[in-house]
């Protein structure tokens, strides 16, 4: 037996007894003939006493420990007298009686504690040490928790939690499949799956009536900054449901997970937003709602005076920022460069202050009488102490902008709290997105997703005004998933791979098995994925989701601890029937 | 909506309720002016009935429903004046007052039944209508069960899930990997794990402590019938514990699960053999328990009487068949046979009946005498009507062939149970396996596993003799798992490399990142991994694991549903620096 106790666990009540403990040294302090050692494990750390008076010899030994060092240690729990109310161990010490260094360690690269002095690189290429590290472990534990929560869930709802397959199809459809050469089948190739669509409408066919599975997927994308190149979903799907069936069900889902894990209980509804009502308002479909500022549109008002920027706009828009009026010249030219960023592509920026003393100032006052402000401050709510800043453009174009500059501002006011969390469904998307470059609509769910019932007759004639019956849920601006209810008919469905330009032959190619299993009776079903890294870095508070992650890989998709991907034998590529054919310049 | 209640909830206490049904077609009977359907979901079947009286032309519409069409109806509960004892709703019925056609079906390729017409191949192809049968079904949903209860148990104990990742890289030992180019970097390739084996040590070095994961496997290998390219593991691991607290933890895993989802309740401790008894008494390392039938040695009684091919043998063995004596010939000629089959190997099979009149006779009487058959009777607790089976030669491959033998004869005396389970930890195994061929030693479990502390001094003496800290835990003859204690030490742990014929640099390029992580302070550690579709498997009592995993792939490692591998446009081969290479003839 290593130990009787962890290091987190013992308190007052255990004075007297005699334990043994097992774990990493923390931290050593020697005071005269004392030596303090701080014990950790998963679980806490625990003071340990080693006096010369006692134990000379072991007091020697103590020493020599070093950081990191694994030890064993048998002792004594004593009251402390200087106790620690920090750690829920800091009542007590364990007076040592016997040690046994386990495994030494040498010196480690860096720190090992909440804050660190190691960078980013070092931290990943050691990442096993940096997982030592309390900060990072709690995010997998509230992981594991997370993940525990919604099976807990969603069993009680009757779902089956069923594994779809890793080896499967390549379709050439949307982002680029990581591939696998087969060797019992020469010159054929595996894909890994972007997720399990077609797999979960299968399993609908099958009369699975609720499915879900947490699950890895795989798009060999080039990384962003958050990306990786294998991720989690919660993917999940249901049987004869209308949206409002899932919307319940998923909206269930996320309440359970705030109040299991975070002990938030969300009582009332989650709100309800169109698409196009996010766009006009928040200029995005995954608007941040913990703060307001919605934008104020002022075209009408601002043609027509003589000042070109605005009346050749196609669109004037405005964020209403409260209790700015007083911003610096500088203050005011961050935010001009803020928005003129390559990143977000604004020409300019204008403002309007309407000052706490009643009267008002704008970067456009030569264009504008006082009157014609206040009368875009009334209708942007504008009181006293605010600030107008004013974009305009192309619609779609400045409303992306507009939105960028409103996340600035809630950022400034300090309106993002990461621990505040403001959920969100986003409804009625449209169905397609028409891509100029290569003139043709795509889907912009995917090509399973149903119209919304009342615009199918505008399917050829109106095509990119109809809504799709999708859904996504946002919280604090991110994306945390979304679905659809699918096409059900294979009649439908060919209309829709028609409409997005795919062959009978291409479809046929490439879902054949969905189009087939659609002619032996499918129900209707709809469901949704959330991601699941994405959902764990939201409630840890972090902006990244590779923080959540036990071992990501770095932005050219390496992982630089076990140094993959590499080159493989001449034998291996040889039983595989491939060749390495490197571009002849790099 | 679409229905208010499913197809297995209905009972006479719903009487007079309106309710809507939705499902498929399971059976249609006409009976003059009533016709009777019964509708199918995940959750049962009830009885719908429409009545010509009633409603002419609904009566009509039901006429014209084929099998598998997917419906909604709505309709009163009734109770039936016949009713049907064998399904949960057989006491009611469904006036019905209304039908929609909600998708319909092509006829089948084959029956919606528990035993269906059919074959394997074509059930492969349509395997979303193979998953409609409810046989099919209740393996995954044991499945989804078994997989809920494994994850309680485990968080219940403090243990941790965490994701480890799928693109790794490639360590050519053992089984071939499954290889995947990667694009951002040319000619380098991911490997997809063969088992998280490192990464889980790894985790232990990084303090959490108790770690598990039920995640996905690869191995490229040749496949036999019951293996898959892509399987299932329950993997975890331990830290600060020796083999006892393995075995305790995981022991508990497994009573767990039967508890819970067989509703089977093992109050005693599993009984534990050793390596070397189950190879002298059952001539497996994974002995199926269920039944007794344990080897008896001979050798020394049958020598010396001039029976060259016992004499000559290194090992004479013998299974004591109960109440077998009156086996005729032609049985025997079978059981001859069987053992001659080129899969066992035997040269021949000997036979001693202990006749219920206490006579004895003997397929070797021309060399013994009754007397000395007697004595071999006695050695093995024959007792009158019992059937002595013999093989001899060499020691480890007769104990293999003795081995089949024993299993025929179990499972023709149906002492082979699929719902009787019997469990057992097989403990001791030795470190190294000698192989002829290559003239040096494999680690029979892997390289990570730590020796017997006892054994260590031999090493490098007596190296074959040397048991490792490794144990399989046993269920009717199937190994469901097994692991080891670990090293934790990187100086032991480079002998074993050595011992194992990698050379520094080998073993630096392979499991460099895990040495590296052994000098920051590794903690003793252990773990063990099940075979979950094995486990899942067990418990439905099947053969084969093809049957519990929802879309398997053949013995050529196809899906044959999806038409995968595949192969992949040129243009993709190019962005992967990839060819392929065909071989000239083929």
């Amino acid at each position: 037996m290593f130990r009787t106790n962890t290091c987190g666990e013992l308190r007052i009540s255990n004075v007297g007894s005699t334990v043994i403990l097992a774990g990493w040294v923390q931290r050593i302090r020697k005071m005269g003939g004392m030596t303090f050692v701080d014990l950790r494990d998963r679980y806490g750390i625990t003071q340990l006493v080693f006096n010369s008076d006692v134990n000379a010899d072991l007091h020697e030994a103590a020493n020599h420990l070093g950081r990191e060092f694994v030890i064993q240690v048998t002792g004594t729990v004593a009251e402390r007298s200087s106790k620690n109310s920090n750690i829920p161990t800091g009542d007590i010490e364990i007076i040592a009686s016997d040690l046994k260094v386990l495994n030494r360690s040498d010196v480690p690269p860096f720190t090992i504690e909440d804050e660190t002095d190691g960078g980013d690189d070092l931290r990943m290429r050691y990442r096993y040490l940096d997982l030592r590290r309390g900060s990072v472990r709690r995010n997998l534990e509230l992981r594991h928790r997370m993940a525990f929560e919604i099976r807990r869930y969603l069993d009680s709802k009757g779902f089956l939690e069923v594994e779809t397959p890793v080896l499967i199809k390549s379709t050439p459809e949307g982002a680029r499949d990581f591939v696998v050469p087969s060797r019992m089948n020469p010159g054929e190739f595996y894909a890994l799956p972007q997720s399990p669509q077609t797999f979960k409408q299968l399993l609908m066919v099958s009369g699975f009536d609720r499915y879900f599975q947490i699950v890895k997927c795989f798009r060999d994308e080039d990384l962003r900054a958050d990306r990786q190149p294998e991720f989690t979903q919660i993917d999940c799907e249901m049987s004869f449901v209308e949206q409002e069936d899932v919307l319940q069900m998923f909206e269930g889902l996320v309440k359970h997970i705030f109040k299991y894990v975070k002990d938030i209980d969300f009582t009332e509804p989650f709100p309800r937003m169109t698409w196009a009502d996010a766009m006009r308002l928040y200029g995005s479909d995954k608007p941040d709602t913990r703060f307001g500022m919605e934008f104020v549109e002022l075209k009408d008002l601002t043609v027509g005076k003589g000042f070109s920027v605005m009346d050749d706009a196609e669109y004037v828009g405005a964020i209403v920022a409260p209790g700015c009026a007083d911003y610096t010249r500088k203050q005011l030219d961050q935010l001009t460069d803020f928005v003129k960023r390559s990143q977000i592509g604004a020409k300019g920026m204008m403002w309007v202050k309407f000052e706490a003393d009643g009267s008002v100032k704008s970067s456009v006052s030569k264009f504008y009488g006082e009157d014609e402000l206040r009368a875009w401050g009334e209708r942007g709510n504008a009181k006293p102490g605010d600030l107008m800043l004013i974009l305009c453009g192309q619609t779609m174009r400045t409303r992306k902008q507009l939105c960028e500059l409103r996340l600035e501002m809630g950022s400034r006011l300090g309106l993002r709290d990461p621990q505040n969390f403001s959920c969100l469904w986003v409804v009625d998307f449209p169905l397609f997105e028409w891509d100029d470059e290569t003139q043709r609509y795509y889907a912009m769910h995917h090509p399973f997703t149903s119209p919304n019932p009342e615009d199918i007759d505008k399917l050829d004639s109106d095509t990119g005004a109809v809504r799709a019956t999708a859904y996504d849920m946002v919280v604090n601006g991110n994306e945390l998933g979304g679905g659809s209810i699918r096409i059900h008919d294979a009649k439908l469905q060919d209309k829709m791979f028609r409409l997005l330009g795919l062959s009978e032959e291409d479809a046929q190619y490439k879902f054949g098995f969905l189009m087939n299993a659609f002619k032996f009776g499918a129900p209707p079903h709809g469901g949704l994925a959330f991601g699941f890294d994405r959902f764990v870095s939201i409630l840890a508070g972090l902006d990244s989701i590779r923080d959540v992650i036990a071992f990501p890989k770095n932005n050219s998709g390496r992982d630089t601890m076990i140094d993959a991907p590499s080159r493989i034998d001449d034998s291996q590529l040889q039983e595989l029937c491939i060749d390495v054919v490197l571009p002849e310049e790099k």
